[in-house]
C-alpha cells in the first residue's frame, strides 16, 4: 500500500467560488480521497470567486486524476492546471558548469585562457601527474552508466537514465563537494563500454559506475580498475555494500552479538548481493550463506556462472542445500538485495533470537518490516518512511572525497571496509530504531573521507585531520 | 619581439632593508630589465626591513630568472619566493558542477532523485525528445578534443590539452550562459573519436570539437554531423571563419568595396584556412585564390588530397599557378592562416588600393603589422596587443546560444554566415582600427545567439526577440 510521498508532488491551480468555507471545502476534497495537503496559496480573490493554488502529494498518476475528480465534483469548482512539481524541477537540467575563475577582463583571459595557459599545458605534457594539481582532475569524477539498470526501472536507456546520474551528481556535490559529472553512454556492449571510459578517463580523478545491469557491471569494473589509473567504484555494488556492513556492525552492537559467531543469510546475488557478500567474506563470519532465486549457492549447484562460483567458493562452509527458507532457520541476520515478500512470518519466526533483518528491495521489502519487527531487534529498508533507512548517500560522496583527497589510483576492499566503520562510528549509541546516521547529518561525508584516506594513504593520522595539501589544492567547499 | 604580458604574470615576495627608498629601488630594478610592474604590497614593515609583493609580468621563464636576479643584485635584498599567478589560478581547475537545485531535506531528495525521478526517467524513456527539456541536454555543450592540436603547441595529448578546454567552457558560460563540459579523448584514432563521441551524445545539445589535427578533423566533423541529431562545430573551423567573414564585411565597408568586385588570398589550407574558403565560396567573391605551404591551389596541381581537391574546385576560376606573391599581385584582400613572416613589404606593395590585410597566425603573423599597415588600409591579427583581433569568442558562444535556444539539429553554413553579419553590425560605425566588436562588448553573444535562432528556426522575428520556451525551460544566466 504505498503512500502519498513528496516524489509525487502536484499542485493544483482551483477556481472557487468565493465563500467563508472556500479553503476548508477545497482541503478537504483532497483529504477524503487520501491527497495530503503541503501548501495553500491564494493567488486571486474576487467578489465571486478565489483562485488558489493547492500543492498536494499523491501516489501516482490515477490518484491525481482521483483528486482532481474530487475537486471539479464541487459546487462551481474548476480546476485550471495540474503541474506535476518533480517535472517543474527538472525543467532544464539540475547541473551546471560555473568557472571557478572570474573572466572580468583581458588579464583574466590571458591568465585563464591564451596565451598565459599554453604554459599549463606544457608543465603537464612533460609531467602528466600536474594533472591532479592543474585541472579539474583534481575534484572531478565520472558518473558513468549505460542505462541498462535504471532505480528499480529496468533497461531505460542512456537518456532516460539521464535525471538519475544528475540527481547522483548533486548528491556528490551537497554532501562532499565533488565535481560529478553525468556519463551517458548509448551502448550496452561490454567492451564498448570499457573503450569509452578508458578514453574519457584523462578528465576525472574517479570514475563511479552506476545502474549497469549484472552481470556485465562485474567485468566492466574489473576490467576498468586494470586498466586504469584512477579509482573505479560501482555504486550499486560497494556503495550498498558499504553502508549495509555500517549498518551491521551498529545492529550487532545492539543486540550484544560478534559477527564472529553469526549465522548470516545473503538473499540476492546481483550487484549489490555479490558485493555485500564479498565485503562480509572477508570478515570472521561463522557462517555465511547466499541465496538466489534458484535457492541456497552451494559449489555442487548446476549452472553456476562467474560469479556464483567465485560466491559458492567464499561462502555456506557447511555446504547446505535448498530453499530460502532452509538457511533463516537459526539465522541470526537476514540481509536482503533481491525481491518483494520472499519470506514471511513463519519463516522469520524460525530465525535466532535477537534477529536481525534488513529487507533492502525497494519499493517492497523482501518481507513487510511490520511483520519483520515481530521476529526480529532490529529492521532496517531501503525506504525511508521506516527507521534505519540504508541508503547509499551516506557512502558514496564521503568514499569519492576520501579518494579524490589521496589521489588514490585505486580502490581496496580495506577502504570499504574503513568507510563502513566510519559510517556506524557516527552513531554512538544505536538502538533498534538507530542503527545508521541520518543522510543529512554533516559528520557523516568528512568521517567516511577521513577513514578513506587514511586508508589510501597508509597514515592512520590522515583519519583525523584533512592534509594540507588538499585544502590548498581542492578548492571544493565542504558541507 | 614578444612584450610582457599578464599570460606570464609572477609575483615576487621581496626581503628589503627598511628605507626610504626602498620601494622606488625594486620597482626600478624590475623595469630595468624589462620587467612591467603591476601590483606593489607591503606585507611585513619592521624597523630594520620591509618585505613586499612585486607583482609583475614578464615574458617567459629566462625573462623571470632575470628579474629575479636583478632584485637580488641590489644591497641586502633577497628574494623569498616567486609564484608565477597563472599556475595559481589553475590549482584545481578551472569548472566546478554545482547543481541548480536545492538538496536541504528529504522533500527536496525525493523530488531531485529518487523516488521521484523515476517518473521523469519514464518520461523521456517513452518521449525521448523530452531529454532536451527535462535534462541538462537543454543547455549542455561538449568540448571534444584528441590532445592533437593544442593552440599552437602541436599534439600534446588529452591531458594537456585539459587546461584549454576548461578555458574554453569557462568562456561559453561567460560569454552566453552555456554549460560547457571538458571532453578529452585519449586516443587520436579517427575511428575511435568518431565512435566515442557518438556514445556519449546523449547528454549534450551539442558538439564542439576543439584542437583535433587536420586533416582528420575533416572527417570526424563531417562523420559525426550525419551520425548525430545534434549540431556539430569545430570552432578552430567554423569559429574563425564567422569571425573572418564577419570582419572582413567591415573592413569592405571601411575600404567601400563590394565583395563582388574583390581578389581575396587566403594562405593556409589547415581547419582554419578551409573553412573560411568554403564560407567565402559561397559569397560572390570575384576571384578566391587559395593558397598553402606548396604554393596557389590549382585543378591541376599534382599530390591534392581530399580536402585540396574540394579547395580547387571552388576557387581560382582563372586557374592561376605559382607562389603567394603570385597571387597577391592585384589582390585586395590577404587572409592568412598559416605560418609567420609568409612574406613581407615588397608583396605588399604590389596588392591593389586600399588593401586588406588578415594576418591571423599567433603569435607571429604572416607579415609584421606595422609593415602591412605601410601597404594596407585595414589590419589584423590574432593578437590583442593590435587593433582588430580576430578571436574565436565572439563566435563561439552566441552561435551555441542560438542552436540550443532553438534545439536546433544540425549547424548550417546558412547560420554561420548570420552570425557573422550579426558580428559585424555590432559595429555600427567600422573605421580601420575598429572592424570587430570588443570580446568583452556584451552585445555580441545576443546578437550572435539572436541571428544563429532566427536562420534555424526560419523565423526572421527570432532575430530581434528571445522565444519564450528558451526563458522558461533554459535557466542559464545570459552574459
Amino acid at each position: 500500500m504505498p503512500i502519498p510521498g513528496p516524489g509525487y508532488a502536484i499542485t493544483a491551480r482551483v477556481e472557487a467560488p468565493a465563500s467563508a468555507s472556500a479553503a476548508g471545502d477545497l482541503a478537504m476534497a483532497v483529504g477524503r480521497v487520501g491527497g495530503v495537503v503541503t501548501a495553500f496559496d491564494v493567488v486571486e480573490a474576487a467578489a465571486a470567486h478565489v483562485v488558489v493554488d493547492i500543492s498536494c502529494n499523491a501516489v501516482n498518476e490515477t490518484h491525481v486524476n482521483v483528486i482532481t475528480a474530487a475537486l471539479e465534483d464541487l459546487d462551481g469548482v474548476h480546476v485550471r492546471k495540474v503541474s506535476d512539481r518533480t517535472f517543474l524541477m527538472h525543467l532544464g537540467g539540475k547541473l551546471e558548469v560555473q568557472s571557478k575563475v572570474s573572466l572580468r577582463n583581458r588579464d583574466d583571459l590571458s591568465r585563464a585562457y591564451t596565451p598565459g595557459v599554453a604554459r599549463v599545458c606544457r608543465a603537464i605534457a612533460a609531467n602528466p601527474a600536474d594533472a591532479r594539481r592543474l585541472t579539474i582532475k583534481r575534484n572531478t569524477v565520472a558518473v558513468v552508466t549505460d542505462g541498462s539498470a535504471v532505480l528499480g526501472l529496468g533497461n531505460l536507456g542512456a537518456a532516460a537514465a539521464l535525471p538519475v546520474m544528475e540527481g547522483k551528481a548533486a548528491l556528490f556535490k551537497r554532501f562532499a563537494g565533488v565535481d560529478a559529472w553525468p556519463v551517458c553512454l548509448d551502448t550496452q556492449d561490454t567492451e564498448e563500454i570499457i573503450r569509452t571510459v578508458q578514453l574519457i578517463a584523462p578528465a576525472y580523478g574517479g570514475i563511479n559506475l552506476e545502474d549497469i545491469a549484472a552481470p556485465r557491471c562485474f567485468e566492466i569494473e574489473r576490467r576498468l580498475r586494470d586498466l586504469l589509473d584512477i579509482p573505479v567504484f560501482h555504486d550499486d555494488q560497494h556503495g550498498t555494500a558499504v553502508v549495509v556492513l555500517g549498518a551491521l556492525r551498529n545492529a550487532l552492537r545492539v543486540v550484544r552479538k560478534k559477527i564472529a559467531d553469526c549465522r548470516i543469510v545473503v538473499c540476492g546475488t546481483g550487484a549489490a548481493g555479490s558485493a555485500i557478500i564479498r565485503l562480509l567474506a572477508a570478515e570472521p563470519v561463522a557462517d555465511l550463506i547466499a541465496v538466489d532465486i534458484d535457492g541456497i549457492v552451494h559449489r555442487d549447484r548446476p549452472g553456476l556462472d562467474e560469479n556464483l562460483r567465485s560466491i559458492a567458493t567464499r561462502t555456506n562452509t557447511r555446504n547446505l542445500r535448498g530453499v530460502l527458507a532452509d538457511a533463516l532457520v537459526g539465522a541470526d541476520v537476514f540481509i536482503g538485495v533481491s525481491a518483494p515478500n520472499v519470506f514471511g512470518a513463519g519463516e522469520a519466526a524460525t530465525m535466532a533470537e535477537n534477529a536481525i533483518i534488513f529487507a533492502l528491495a525497494n519499493p517492497e521489502p523482501e518481507i513487510d518490516p511490520v511483520v519483520a519487527h515481530q521476529h526480529a531487534t532490529v529492521v532496517a529498508t531501503g525506504r525511508s518512511d521506516y527507521p534505519n533507512q540504508i541508503n547509499n548517500v551516506l557512502a558514496f560522496p564521503g568514499v569519492f572525497r576520501g579518494l579524490l583527497d589521496a589521489q588514490a589510483c585505486e580502490i581496496t576492499d580495506a577502504m570499504l571496509r574503513a568507510a563502513a566503520t566510519a559510517i556506524a562510528e557516527v552513531v554512538t549509541e544505536p538502538n533498534p530504531s538507530f542503527i545508521v546516521p541520518s543522510v543529512f547529518d554533516p559528520a557523516v561525508a568528512p568521517a567516511v573521507a577521513a577513514a578513506v584516506r587514511a586508508a589510501a594513504t597508509g597514515d592512520p593520522a590522515a583519519a583525523g585531520d584533512r592534509p594540507e595539501g588538499g585544502v590548498a589544492m581542492g578548492g571544493a567547499p565542504r558541507t
